[in-house]
């Protein structure tokens, strides 16, 4: 531990956030320049989002009845029952799965009221609470005779993780009207627990897999506990103290290698990284440690800069689940972990509110589009856990009633062995409506953008409602009408995102007739003295454009890919010719693509070797190639790849 | 099990060897094309192989060394002494080092006699020979109690993998004049529980790791004990079966995903993929089933097409150390394991043997030069595990006292917790010399060129000595002189290599004062009529030359490599200009390579960001590039590279 350094970040000068009945807030900073809303406070409709958070019902539903199958819920019964180890099923971190359905059903809830819905979560809450010890431990898992003893394998029993994901679902429980609830208690059992374990004088140690820290942090907060949050900043301290086993990928997998505090970038497993790096942020602020802060921010700058792929995703390495070196983000082997995506929102979230830089809500944006939504299948009953952005070989559909072994599926599955990515997505759509908007002391500032309403309250009382009407990202024109504001002046903020490289336009169509309107580049623009009945339409030039790669990042040498708006688009081989594989297509990086019936065209033209076969060798003379005829090729939202069944896929087209 | 088919393959027509006392042949096919020759009947002097095989005398006394420092060969003393499972030492797989060990030791000392040596064999074979049961069985690992059961977990338990090696080491030992070798015992008794055990009418699986194929087949070739040959046949058929479990990457990671006669390319984990198809080989020959040894052609065929590195390593994942999918070769993931060169080079040899065709002694070639010779450190006291084709930061140099726990060591290690590597590598270099040259009933074929003698003898008895005078492969002329020679015709068949693009050229130098100069390509020339006092120069023209991918291997689009020979060169930071790395390089792919100093050298520039630094985004604006003056840098051999320390390093060179 270090003590508290003279202050210098935005997180120092800002005013504790109000204690009014939350609304349902996932991050609840004590300090920081942006004040979050609540699930309760943003209805999205329709659109993009809308859709999904209507899919997530049936994700839920989906998720329980995985969970129920594959008996991770029956082994808390089996717990009560004093019959385990006997018939327990699932891996060692499966406790964590039945908690983070929890998360998403209470923030679904917080959203819209369910009785039945409201019925199942209580139903589970009632298993998991009869399982725990008197001592307040909980885990199926482990400390029970024929299992191994408490804390006798913190590198990967999971057993802080697990409890850690408990909390966060008791922190969503009560942040959405139930500050009481059985969840909410089992939970503060467990954190004093830990507590009592892990605390100043107790066992030095960390678990290998960080979440805990986000737990403890942000029940802390819920609670009013100090005691959780000095326990959040003592697991983080300890990172990179070396209490963990060297291992084959190094202690870097649990970044227990370097400190917190001196780490330059994130490394090892891509969702550890995340988590730790989200709570290190959480544990800073309430603190008022801007050097942690900022320690954090500099590694997350440095991995967004040479450690990401285009689509947000991050972890270039399926052996380890884990970040390559700078540049190594190979499109073929992406591993690119929904979880780690997740994660990656965490950080930048508690980024936005700690700085308010548009870079973070940016990078948000980025992932949520081309990696959270690109893991559900459209009918909520498959995900990808990994999201490669290069498939050579076209998959096979996943058997429906068949768990995936592999975190490499072809195609999306129902379920998977390991299977934190499904409700990692579920708990993301339930809560949102919590990252579109913020306040602060001067007004509203809008970082996503979706169709629907907000009802903020601005840090005087006042309220401010703002309706929004966008088919974005089909299109780049939100209309924001002013329902509700105050007689003072204001300020509606809103993100130009830095993909907006054509610029944006702003025009405000005020109630007493006039019109002003003005460009906008990257970044945030500021619209004041708005009153109800005020209309700003925010116009982004969404028109699609190839976008290239950094010389260092070697794997796409040679390619171009397309973005439109925030969403990066791909080449699947069902829209080729023939049955002409991605590999033939060489696209014309001198045709700019353009929109036809609602999707992204490409000009190229099919390649293939003029023998049409192989060589014996592949570094012998060059082949002789032969060039089809110039043809315009639709593309397809990388979100939507696999849609139409297994093909072969490439968001990197080789130009020529 | 299929009956034999018709017969069509050039094994089908060759006779069976001669039973005369072996000269120390690791493999003695029953029938096929070329008949091969042993380490008793080629002297390699000097020169590129001649240093490393004195170097591996080093080597052979390292690994001992470590084996007994790791307790790997005192588990042998343990189980004689009854008292394992306690204080028993390594991974499950620990027993087959010895017996690698034991193997390289038999061919050494075939080789060249060295009564020390002999004595530290014998010590080790009697310590082995105390641990086995009475009933055959031979693990220090199963089958003891507080051990797991015999043939229990045949997917991870490696007992019949070990035993394999075991009969491998038998092999050497009986072919190097101890037939009756308390080693051969062993094996031989190994090998009837086991053909006991899994019979015909027995267990049906089959190991996770082949080996015990390799093993029984040439243990029954060695001691002419057909059963072991069917044994051996019965495991190899079992192969895609899918009598072992499902696994997170698949059954195609131990091959029991497709039969051996259904499959069409190697796949999964690449060292026992190449073992798997060395025994079908054997299996096959020894069958007289041609379909059986043409399947493993094609898919040999394929994986050189299509999943084998410019170095001819195999293997581009390091998660299952396995083959990717066709063209997925990503330089910087290269696992590229020295275990499957090894495998490979096993399977070329017995391609090789069966049907003569020079392309599998040029895959032999690429992968000695480029794999093998790589994996040792100058002293002998460090190996590389994975021979990755580019480091983008420069690794740490090994502590010579600790081992690795990482395959990927940056930099060769001393050993490795899983240490395969060394003792193949010893193995190798000790039998080289039977790898040389073959007979057939024409006459003397070489398939590599190294300094030194061959001493042949043609089906009828008579004997051919060849002397080699070369300094290949720095420089591409071999002068052959023929020192015996039969009074009747014979030929003498010289590979031209396939990457002699450049053509060769043929003297012959006849007693008589007649000179003949003939232009080749590459492919095979012939010399007959030659008598003893004759001399013949081949002259390969290893002019320096860059090479460029197929264009589906995407991840060198737009690179080249230099080849000069057989050798593989590269860039190291290290003869780069201040502090640059591998990554600011640019090769001018219009200026041809050139020697200089023994060194070939390319012309270029560095190329760097004109800011400086980074994007904050790599996929943003294209970044402006600034040029450094034209540079010539000089390249190292990749079998050379991080002799000098720890540097950057790229095989392929981005031109521009």
């Amino acid at each position: 531990m270090t003590t508290t350094p003279p202050i210098a970040s935005p997180i120092a000068s800002a005013s504790p956030t109000t204690a009014r009945l939350d609304p349902g807030r996932p991050v609840v900073p004590g300090a920081g320049t942006l004040r979050p809303l609540g699930v309760g406070d943003v209805t999205i409709v329709d659109g993009f989002w809308g859709a999904r958070q209507e899919l997530n019902r049936t994700i839920i539903d989906h998720i329980e009845h995985w969970q129920e199958r594959e008996g991770w819920l029956a082994n808390f019964d089996l717990a009560a029952a004093g019959t385990l180890p006997a018939g327990r099923r699932g891996r060692e971190f499966s406790d964590s799965e039945p908690y983070k359905l929890l998360e998403a059903m209470a923030w679904e809830l917080g959203r819209r009221p369910d009785a039945a819905l409201a019925a199942r979560f209580d139903a589970i809450v009632a298993r998991i609470a009869a399982a725990q010890d008197p001592d307040g431990y909980l885990s199926t898992r482990w400390g029970r005779p024929g299992q191994g003893a408490r804390w006798s394998d913190l590198e990967w029993g999971h057993e802080l993780y697990c409890m850690g994901h408990l909390m966060q679902a008791a922190v969503a429980r009560a942040r959405t009207g139930h500050p009481k609830d059985l969840l909410v208690t089992v939970a503060g059992r467990a954190a004093d627990l830990i507590c009592a374990t892990f605390g100043p004088a107790g066992d030095q140690r960390i678990c290998g897999h960080a979440e805990i820290e986000l737990g403890l942090a942000e029940l802390g907060r819920a609670l009013g506990e100090p005691r959780y949050i000095e326990q959040a900043a003592l697991f983080v301290e300890r990172h990179g103290q070396g209490t963990l086993a060297d291992i084959e990928w190094g202690r870097s997998y649990y970044q227990d290698d370097v400190p917190v505090r001196a780490a330059t970038v994130f490394r090892g497993h891509a969702v550890r990284a995340n988590y730790l790096a989200a709570s290190a942020v959480d544990v800073g602020v309430e603190q008022r440690d801007a050097d942690l802060v900022d320690a954090v921010t500099r590694q997350y700058d440095r991995t967004i800069a040479a450690r990401t792929y285009l689509t947000g995703g991050q972890g270039s390495r399926h052996q380890d689940e884990g970040f390559g070196e700078d540049y190594q983000l190979p499109p073929d082997r992406a591993y690119s972990e929904t979880c780690a995506a997740v994660g990656s929102q965490m950080v930048s979230w508690r980024l936005l509110l700690a700085h308010g830089s548009p870079r973070f809500a940016d990078n948000l944006e980025r992932t949520l589009y081309n990696v959270v939504a690109t893991s559900p299948a459209p009918d909520g009953h498959g995900f990808y856990y990994a999201n490669t952005l290069h498939r050579r070989v076209p998959g096979a559909a996943a058997d429906p009633n068949t768990a995936s072994k592999r975190a490499d599926s072809s195609l999306r599955a129902p379920w998977f062995d390991v299977s934190c990515c499904p409700p990692n997505v579920a708990r993301t759509l339930a809560s949102l409506g919590a990252y579109v908007a913020t306040v602060d002391d001067d007004g509203v500032q809008v970082h996503q953008y979706v169709a629907g309403e907000i009802r903020a309250e601005l840090p005087d009382g006042s309220p401010v409602v703002l309706e929004f009407g966008t088919d974005y990202p089909a299109e780049g024109r939100i209309r924001i009408r002013v329902a509700r504001a105050p007689k003072h002046n204001w300020t509606l903020t809103m993100r130009v995102p830095g993909w907006c490289v054509g610029g944006a336009t702003v025009t405000v169509d005020r109630p007493d007739g006039r019109i002003e309107q003005r460009a906008a580049e990257p970044g945030l623009v500021v619209v004041d003295h708005l009153r109800p009945g005020a209309e700003v339409i925010l116009d982004l030039d969404v028109t699609p454009r190839f976008v290239v790669a950094d010389e260092r990042v070697d794997a796409v040498r040679g390619c171009v890919a397309v973005q439109r708006g925030p969403e990066v688009w791909c080449l699947e081989s069902v829209d080729l010719p023939g049955d002409a594989s991605v590999a033939d297509f060489r696209v014309d990086p001198g045709v700019a693509p353009r929109m036809a019936d609602g999707r992204v065209v490409v000009r190229g033209r099919l390649r293939t070797r003029a023998d049409g076969g192989d060589a014996a060798w592949p570094y012998a003379a060059p082949a002789v190639m032969r060039d089809g005829e110039e043809i315009d090729v639709p593309l397809v939202a990388y979100h939507d790849w696999a849609n139409r069944g297994p093909s072969t896929m490439r968001v990197w087209l080789p130009v020529g």
